[in-house]
């Protein structure tokens, strides 16, 4: 299984293009679209989100992570292997976490180039083949990295900020909500918010934060929208409060 | 083949980790997107929809249908199979108006849980693994639900209001145009609208109502927008004048 | 393959729809989402952004395109082969750029219809079941059209003007870059814009025009969105000069 993790939108045709080139390198295979709007041209806020999404997925898959405003420019292109999962994209940071998190991971720099290279769109030209190739178990040339080369290690463990709002409002933040304790609360917009385990746990228009389905920590307000309510919006700072 | 009728919205991770589930527990099974963007947290304007949608599809297939404001709460899960088709979510009326058209349908709780069921997400942990087992032809256990268990009885046999703006602007509403005579008028927002066949039946900028594609009577304005154009949006009042 | 490029949105249930008889007519054939949000309602802006797009797809593939303002009326339903690939649509000059490329094109009008046909959405009930027959190498009856049928003549070779905005507020233009030398500017909203390969080539919020990955001119600014830098959007004419 291909899962798509891009900031390419969801109109457009960018995302049917990749699509195409997966269906001819690698017919057959499965094809999922997890996002298409993950934080725009943001790979730092996109690597909390993508690591909270990756858990549900079966070892083998390969994500093909696309958040890339460095296209064109020097970055390295990189194969990750984490837990016995791929990963295909730009070396800008979008798989620290996910390597961080892992109880083994491996680096690579892909030591390939298609015939023909795009200078703005790799996720097509260069990125696609090469996940078409690890999902058939038919990896191109690629080069372990070690040391620092192709990671961040500056990077915080867990991001204190909103890293993306969904279609209801609701605010994630970059936090693993498994490092907080329970009674621990989050603060935004000026607002200290308690945690609570489900809506319904708190009045109508109360703001709270809770463990969502993915395990981050998330603003939200029952019966409306927190995004509106607080103010939020991707980038938000989130402050915890002990 | 599923057939996935959510308030999801079109961007987020959501449709994609359901999807990731329906791939690994029913490999091979045709998955459609049939709408992410239904009535947010609206199951009664999201049930009018749905019913209009469903009859295009084969005997066997299983909609996977969404709307689930109380997730967490204390409604029940539910399987419903009506005229041979399959439907999985929350009882909360979202498949009221399909049961009551149908010529013949059944009412079933779902009496099986997930050995890992989030408080937020059970349109990927409980309702995705069960319409992947109805699509295998293994559905879990369920429960009979006799009586007005399962059932919104109170609830209208059309709707009288818009259940949806699509991208050109039209409105549909609730109503199934053949409840209605041929010179029926649809009053909204204070203006009557008369019937026509197709958009170049009335002049440049006129607003009337016709009998889409699914048999809802829908307003629209030729060469134009109707949502703007008459203010409407998801939820406006329509009366129907004979 | 069967490539669907449409103006239906990336919301709601057509494109679900069209796909539900894909899989029906054409169970086991592939199926890409090339486009949702074409230009709305605008088949010649269209026109030039499909065909920049089906060069990467193999021969045989069927696009599927639907951008029909006229359905319901008198405009016929065209199948086109061109360079061995099929497109299937209406009869408003979507096609015309693609056959006016091809080394070789033959113009059919579809001499079959459905046995149900709504008013409203040909997509589904008409241009769907063409091209699933199509992809499965047993086309329906048609009529090969000669002359200027099915044709727009008069319209340019390329087309001087914003035909998509792209969700980094990247402006395609219906202009090919090969069409234009290399030290062309365009001149858009009264400013003129150098050309340059890639975005650091020029400073930060400048904007400057280069060879899109599907081979058109596209303004763009650097670590900035040309849309609102430049007020551009859908139909804004742009000037070359040499």
């Amino acid at each position: 299984m291909i899962a798509l993790f891009t900031d390419f939108g969801v109109g457009g045709p960018y995302t049917g293009q990749v699509k195409a080139v997966l269906a001819r390198e690698a017919p057959g295979v499965t094809v999922i679209d997890l996002m298409a709007d993950a934080p725009i041209q943001n790979p730092r806020a996109a690597a909390y989100l993508l690591a909270a999404l990756v858990g549900d997925f079966a070892p083998g898959t390969v994500f093909l992570g696309v958040v890339d405003p460095g296209v064109g420019g020097e970055r390295l292109a990189l194969v990750v292997e984490a837990d016995g999962r791929w990963y295909v994209g730009p070396d800008n940071g979008l798989f620290e976490p996910v390597i961080r998190r892992a109880s083994a991971a491996r680096v690579f720099e892909i030591a390939w180039r298609p015939p023909s290279l795009s200078a703005s769109f790799h996720g097509r030209d260069l990125f696609a083949p090469v996940a078409a190739r690890l999902a058939l178990g038919a990896p191109p040339p690629a080069v372990p990295l070690a040391g620092g080369a192709g990671r961040r290690r500056g990077w915080p463990d867990d991001l204190a900020e909103i890293v993306y709002v969904d279609h209801y409002g609701n605010a994630m933040t970059g936090l693993r909500a498994a490092t907080l304790g329970p009674g621990a609360a989050l603060a935004v917009a000026g607002r200290r918010l308690p945690r609570a385990t489900t809506f319904s746990d708190v009045g109508a228009g109360e703001p709270f934060w809770y463990e969502n389905a993915n395990g981050l920590a998330e603003i939200a307000v029952n019966l409306g929208r927190a995004d509106r309510t607080l103010g939020l919006g991707l980038g938000s700072p989130v402050t915890v409060q002990f």
